[in-house]
């Protein structure tokens, strides 16, 4: 019998946010596979840690490289279209003796290294996907602050982009979020202070993780920064208030 | 006993998709509140339809206005402003003799009515939020669109903004997603088009809910939209492929 491949949503990090779909997916699962780090335990392992059947079978899936060249590099692309062709094959021969539930941090299909698996996937095996909390919707659960109001435009952008860009979406929107902050960090803050949005800032590093963080950017000191932190600017839009 | 107000974020509208907490947080209630359209079931009601204690007193909070005054007359402040200050009091006074959960479609920070609660209740009560998975989120799931890409700008934008509003960020933007639809569904087309992304776009109507219907955007004939729908223009960028 036929199975699929079921892409789970895991939500920010706290156990406690993953959907009740989710959650009974993964505690029924006799077959897992996470992307992670070679050597490391994974974000996303981490997460389901104590929810796994004794008898499950695991299968990491460590990428070949990850900060160690330059994404812009010939090799980066060739190197990982490789390991994403590998693993959809690996994938699609699992799921040919049932289900293989597959472990993803925050929402899939919000900037989510499964979506690379899901288009190779494609007309080859029944793929189900199940959303779940961004990241970044935890870390502005995490820092208190109503993001948008009203007809406030957010804009979503990764620090990983030219900081003259950065700076231009920055001055365009009302609300912001920068991903993948991480070693761009002092990138992302000199963007916001050209953009006037320096002051109004916030760090939060591993929302609703264990070592959860919440700055003002204005007052971050250095430039240590983990991989698993955001950068929000809330809007300020239209709000019924009391005439004043 | 000093209770607290805990807002729970119920996710786009499958019940499924509710976070563990939140939904243990409903099934305990013993009060739970709610805005709605005066005279409609609601939305958030419906969503937590067989999970309540049959002793759970309800409290629904009806809206004295939505679409009756204009958004930009002074009545439209006054008189909402008026309805928030006494929902706040009211609740203020239930979180006295224990806790009260407010139902919340998707995430209570993005474009919530719950905020307006909440800016009023700082200070005074103790307030406890759960994220969900924002309406948006489970729109692009519906519709299987993975919505952004290695660094895309992802730009969220009220369909209540002006047109030349809305064309200029839809220009300005890899990825988008138009909340607030509904009547303004021809404007937002027209936007769209202006800024040459109406091939790209999809229309999710009631995303996850009953009745979901997912359609090409410029295939969409005549008028009506239902509240409950968002534009989606997925993003494009950079994506390890074979080299060609
Ligand atoms: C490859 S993206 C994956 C996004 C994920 N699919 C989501 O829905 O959030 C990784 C980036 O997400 C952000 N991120 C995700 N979860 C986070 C959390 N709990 N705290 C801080 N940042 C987080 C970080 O900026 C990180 O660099
Ligand atoms: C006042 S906003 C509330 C947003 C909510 N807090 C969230 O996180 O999605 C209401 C708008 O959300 C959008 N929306 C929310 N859930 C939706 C769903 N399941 N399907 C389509 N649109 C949805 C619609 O555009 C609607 O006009």
């Amino acid at each position: 019998m036929m199975g699929r491949i079921i892409c789970a949503g895991l939500g920010p990090g706290d156990p406690d946010l993953l959907s009740v779909k989710s959650d009974r997916l993964i505690r029924q699962a006799t077959r897992i596979a996470y992307f992670r780090k070679a050597g490391r335990a994974g974000q996303a392992r981490s997460i389901v840690e104590g929810m796994l059947r004794p008898d499950v079978i695991e299968h990491p899936m460590d990428y070949p490289v990850t900060t160690e060249i330059p994404f812009d590099h010939p090799d980066y692309n060739r190197i990982l279209a490789a390991f994403y062709d590998d693993w959809a094959d690996r994938l699609a021969v699992l799921a040919e003796t049932g289900d293989v539930v597959v472990l993803c941090e925050g929402d899939p299909l919000f900037y989510g290294s499964f979506m690379h698996l899901h288009s190779r996937l494609q007309r080859r095996v029944q793929v189900e996907i199940v959303p779940g909390i961004p990241g970044m919707v935890g870390c502005w659960n995490a820092a208190d602050l109503p993001i948008t109001w009203g007809d406030d435009v957010l804009s979503v952008l990764a620090g990983t982009l030219p900081e003259d860009e950065l700076a231009r979406h920055a001055a365009a929107a009302d609300a912001l979020v920068v991903m993948k902050t991480g070693r761009n960090l002092p990138k992302v803050r000199r963007a916001l202070a050209t953009a006037g949005r320096l002051a109004d800032a916030w760090l939060v590093e591993r929302g609703t993780m264990p070592g959860q963080r919440v700055l003002r950017l204005a007052e971050v000191e250095g430039q240590d920064c983990p991989y698993f932190a955001i950068v929000l600017v809330p809007g300020q839009g239209r709000r019924p208030e009391a005439a004043e």
